[in-house]
């Protein structure tokens, strides 16, 4: 794998050079990434990611191309050349695992090492979070509204050709049945679908010769694209040709409220009756909220889901909490003391945080390691020492996302705007 | 470089299959990708992209790691999996250079070639134009806004870490100074810029010690963070450290406006009155506009650059516009004609057209391949029969953008909602 590292700010790299030059580089420190608020009128945020960002992390590496570019950009000292040529992440991280829910505040990730090392893996981090935790916020919303009906992720062409392949692994894990994204499936395991576009019809003299193409390739067990000229009659072809077997119809435009009724009835007409209507076009979960009576089997969602429903960022920050001043006159480290901004606006919590989370989903951060009574901290170890772990599969994410949203109650599982519907509470440990 | 043949929607393939079964794989046809409409309250568009689509476009192939997947997914049939061994793109590409203007329906990009050919190649070209072309637009008007003031990219940290590149890349493009993402300097030439996060100052004793540091690595000409604790005490703080010939102080929270007026008026009492002001902080086009006035230096804008300021995509479609019925009784091909869908909402105009301008800008489609008098063709050629042509750098898609911004009328760089200021003329020429 290439390194990952130059998916980097620069002046992470500046503020290293400053670092390697007084010493303040071995110091100690502790860094958390959280979202300082919900995106406006999320109930709740799902985090996702970690499965993609420990390989990125474990990349995370300078060569000498690496190396000379950073020399060539001044973005290092040839101090911090050779302290690069040594790099390697020796702390540790721990994180909610991937699926979980989250809050405002929330320590998502905590990063515990030297200042250098932990304050270069920012941006990376954040980017991988920010993504795949907006995506699979928004699937998640999607999900509840769809009330069990198959969803199918399909915006790859509206976004960036690689964020597509990590938006349908998100997707995915916040409970959509599958994606369009053949790279998902290969990468990630994602199950693929799809059919055909109006292309394959325009393609071909007639609709009627489109549909016979199609079902000669693949049966009766495909869907049928009929609204490339007039629904109700691209519904009869489509019968005539595949005959009432046929799996599926899919209508991509129009009034779908109406359109899926008047197909129903036509398909019951024609005596598919066991032949499905799936619905796609600019759906989003208002939409399929809005859509819940209608007789519809399944959604396909394509650029809002990809671009996270007008939130494509988590808006996760990554912030130093706690550090020492290095080896003290004893010759011992000194110990940690927590920091943070005062700006305005920007204040955050300083201390190195535990979260624990009680049976009913009541969330407890400690300054001092401990964990309440009843309670049990979520965060799992994702490096120690330096060294990696195994990190959960994108299906198991995927269950332990199925667990988190089923353990949502009603009011947060609600798509209308509202506010995140538990906040945590802070217990004020010993942070000295 | 790996094959990108998968970066691709399930139903190219198959679609690919059912045409492979019964020949029309080799009919002739042509794809164009447009946009049917320029996002919300936009008054123009900018495209980009097209430099980072080439080489991805020459590593669409099918190796048998791609070619097993498939099988495996049941994406494709065996006849397809033999079709694919031997497939390599043998058509042509011609588009509107990178930079360019474009409006509702401008031809941006158009595949002539065999149907199966053309059609796999939609959700790359998709993908790449959407995304690209999103943060080209949203950046152009931050640039228009800035007017004349340095902007440095900085939202890596928002968005996927791949899709950051390209966004850094964009938006350079656009007109913006440089880029805190390293790997973008690295890949596209973008000059790279970053100083010092609050973790710099946190993670020292004090603000002065951070600000001491930063100044004996990089001197006086660096640009010092005065916000971590009380903005006129940075201020105070970091002319004391640093002597009046400071470059620069940043100011990343707080009302900029005031702020802005206030730090000014103090670096001017302390002597500093070369001291450069830079602030940062969910900017955007509307904040740098209502910023016009005060005495700023530079913007530093993340999130709402990288996210396309409200729309992420660009929202293009690549759609079938005219196709052949492969060879004929009397053994030659027969002739292209035209096709569009008729679906509601989404009728599109069929047959391959030529794309002209006046040297007003006035945009004009024919049908027959003529330009009017007066007017010259716009699209450039990017592939002929298979073979990619060199492609202008992100350096030279820079200088064509900022033609392009400067060939705008006055009410097309109003940064207030609006519609696309010149809607294109489409005569109607001969398609048959």
């Amino acid at each position: 794998m290439a390194s990952t590292a130059l998916l980097t700010d620069m002046y992470e790299f500046t503020m290293l050079s400053a670092m390697v030059e007084d010493g303040t580089v071995h110091h100690q420190a502790v860094f958390e990434a959280f979202a300082r608020r919900l995106p406006e009128g999320r109930r709740f945020g799902l985090v996702a990611g970690l499965g993609r960002l420990v390989p990125l992390l474990e990349d995370f590496r300078f060569g000498e191309e690496e190396i000379g570019f950073l020399l060539s950009a001044s973005a290092i000292t040839e101090a911090t050349a050779d302290y690069l040529r040594q790099w390697r992440f020796t702390g540790s991280i721990t994180a909610l695992p991937e699926g979980s829910l989250y809050w405002p505040g929330t320590p998502l990730l905590t990063v515990r090492g030297n200042v250098g090392e932990c304050m270069l893996l920012e941006t990376l981090i954040l980017s991988v979070l920010n993504h795949d935790s907006a995506i699979a916020s928004a699937a998640a919303r999607m999900v509840i509204a769809a009330n069990g009906r198959p969803l199918i992720e399909m915006g790859s062409r509206r976004v960036h050709e690689e964020a597509a392949v990590a938006a349908a692994r998100a997707a995915w894990i916040a409970g959509f049945a599958s994606t369009s994204n053949l790279a998902a499936g290969h990468l990630h395991g994602v199950p693929v679908a799809g059919t055909a576009a109006h292309a394959a019809t325009l393609a071909r003299p007639t609709e009627r010769e489109a549909f016979a193409a199609q079902i000669a390739s693949y049966g009766t067990a495909t869907t049928l694209l009929v609204d490339t000229y007039d629904i109700p009659t691209g519904i009869r072809t489509a019968i005539e040709v595949a005959g009432p077997e046929l799996a599926a119809i899919r209508i991509d435009s129009g009034d779908l409220l109406v359109m899926a009724g008047e197909a129903r009835a036509l398909l019951d007409e024609l005596g598919a009756t066991g032949t499905k209507i799936t619905v796609t076009s600019d759906l989003d979960e208002y939409v399929i909220e809005h859509l819940a009576g209608a007789p519809i089997d399944g959604y396909g969602v394509g650029t809002r889901v990809a671009t996270g429903s007008d939130h494509p960022t988590a808006g996760m920050v990554y912030k130093l909490v706690a550090v020492n001043d290095g080896i003290g006159e004893d010759g011992a480290p000194t110990p940690l003391r927590p920091v943070a901004k005062a700006s305005a606006d920007k204040a955050s919590v300083g201390g190195s945080k535990t979260v624990s989370r009680f049976p009913d989903g009541r969330e407890v951060w400690t300054l001092d390691g401990s964990v309440p009574p009843g309670a049990v901290p979520v965060h799992i170890d994702v490096a120690r020492d330096g060294a990696f772990l195994p990190v959960a599969s994108a299906a198991e994410a995927r269950e332990e996302a199925a667990r988190s949203l089923e353990s949502l109650p009603a009011q947060a599982r609600r798509i209308s705007s509202g506010t995140a519907f538990r906040i945590s509470e802070k217990h004020e440990g010993d942070a000295r």
